[in-house]
């Protein structure tokens, strides 16, 4: 707690050395247990100038996803109130989903540095690397029926697209929430549930944006279908911590409104984003790998995918889909 | 292992006794051991006489869920294949969680002569003492979409129902899953299910059945609400075993049937068991309690329940419903 605090009070004072006296007066506490926090402070990476008879100058925060940054000024109702915070972790999803079996409240959110055993869906790999991109996880408790889940994980991607375009990126969505640029994959989600027929009792939805990983970070086999916010940015670095941000608000907002008044806003912001819809397509089943082509022609009311076929309209509820370029 | 083999060699025996060295010689052990599974048994329950020279004799077997018992003669593929007893768990649904999270196979079950703190839906209370129900839980691995996973629920009735049918009851089914007599519940079903938008995890079924509960045995509060299988028979108390077995093959049935052709089947079976459609229903929505009234005329595809009301049709996914007398 403390340690917001003292950072929040030297941010304030903005160019201004800010007084052990003055801490430890607003605080409560000695001039030494300051010097203490200042210390820890500096030992998450925070660079602090001190000087005799003037005190304390924060001189650059690092871009580290602490609490204490992201939570300073963060305009959220739900979403991250709660937050839990690893260096790092093998998967933020399988961290969310014990903290919800064990009561974590609906908006909590898990974020690590890096992910050792990241996942994407269907038990594939995902590449987290130490400080390169957002890897984080929300618990949700809604009230919704779980028929209505997969929708969930489409406003997820509707909510990252948004905070995106608050930093002047024009995101790409793949039905249903794979975030693309020029082919490749920027952003990954998997939502995973608990519950009974009749209720949810928890949704974890893990979300992992690439944001300065560079081209030669890549693994060689990923080169061809990832890419990154700082690579689509001519190599220039993202702060991190903004982002989050943005991404927890976007969240809070679309996860609100679809508690309140439904799916319909989302749907129809998820379509404007959408870049699977008119296209051809190669839909490829999750259950055993058949596949079928076709035109993604529209959005039903479950967020499922209709393809129109030689054969007549299908519709895809789960499943690989790939853009024919034809 | 042995127990099963003694218990069926004395089975086959009928009302010879068969001799402690022919068990020993088939089994290839010492006389003693013999004695000690013999022992063993009787811990279990089972009323084995003995006479010098002649051997032994089984005379009366308990009346247990064992797995030495179920498993005779058990005509499934799938269901009940791994069966784990317990004379007492809290829930055996949240036994059978477990075990699915650690990789329990497709069609185990967990079986208990009690339930300290018996589940129905969402969070209810399910009366389930020693000895005089069968209370189980069915863990499911299926290849089939999440969104399917309701109808898997109304499967469970109509297996049940069909099992109660070989015993000459004529069983009714309540949207979408209670099993009912004369407006009173004789058939509990809570459904679980965890899992990724594209893929179960695992399912687990809990269904708990009240077989040799008498009217006075019940708790004051369920007497109007509750009835059991021997109520129904006129005080006759039944074998839980036959029983159980007969659940096990219908649901290994329908089971086998639904992931190989879908839930057609199980749908057609399901409305001729059902007591609902035709009826005027109360509906009270399972998130926010709120209710309307109307007629219950079909069930959709989902296994949804349809009713028409003074507004036009309503699509029931989850609620409590309850038949109206007039």
């Amino acid at each position: 707690m403390r340690k917001t605090t003292i950072v929040e009070m030297l941010r304030n004072a903005g160019e201004n050395f800010i007084s052990g006296e003055s801490i430890a007066g607003e605080l409560g506490i000695s001039r030494t247990a300051v010097w203490k926090h200042i210390q820890a402070l500096r030992d998450s990476g925070y660079e602090i100038l001190s000087r005799e008879r003037r005190g304390y100058k924060l001189k650059d925060a690092p871009d580290l996803l602490l609490p204490s940054e992201i939570q300073i000024g963060l305009d959220t109702e739900i979403v991250g109130k709660e937050m839990n915070y690893y260096p790092s972790v093998d998967s933020t999803n399988r961290v969310a989903k014990k903290l919800a079996y064990h009561g974590a409240a609906d908006g909590a959110i898990v974020v690590a540095e890096e992910q050792t055993g990241g996942k994407g869906r269907l038990d594939r790999n995902f590449f987290s690397p130490r400080g390169k991109g957002i890897w984080f996880s929300v618990i949700l408790r809604p009230n919704f029926l779980p028929k209505d889940a997969p929708k969930c994980t489409l406003m997820a991607a509707v909510a990252v697209a948004e905070a995106m375009t608050r930093f002047k990126f024009k995101p790409e969505i793949k039905w249903p929430n794979d975030i693309m640029h020029d082919g490749r994959k920027l952003v990954g989600i998997l939502t995973e549930m608990t519950g009974e027929i009749a209720k949810i009792s928890y949704m974890v939805i893990g979300i992992g944006i690439n944001v300065n990983i560079s081209r030669d970070e890549f693994p060689e086999d990923l080169r061809g279908i990832a890419t990154s916010l700082c690579e689509m940015n001519g190599g220039e670095e993202l702060s991190r911590v903004y982002l989050l941000r943005a991404v927890l608000e976007e969240f809070d907002k679309f996860y609100r409104e679809v508690t309140a008044s439904g799916f319909d806003k989302v749907l129809a912001r998820w379509k404007k984003y959408n870049f699977t819809l008119g296209k051809n397509v190669r839909v490829i089943s999750a259950s055993d790998g058949s596949f079928f082509t076709g035109k993604a022609i529209d959005l039903n009311h479950d967020g499922a995918l209709v393809v129109e076929t030689a054969n007549g309209l299908q519709t895809v509820y789960a499943g690989d889909v790939s853009i024919r370029q034809t």
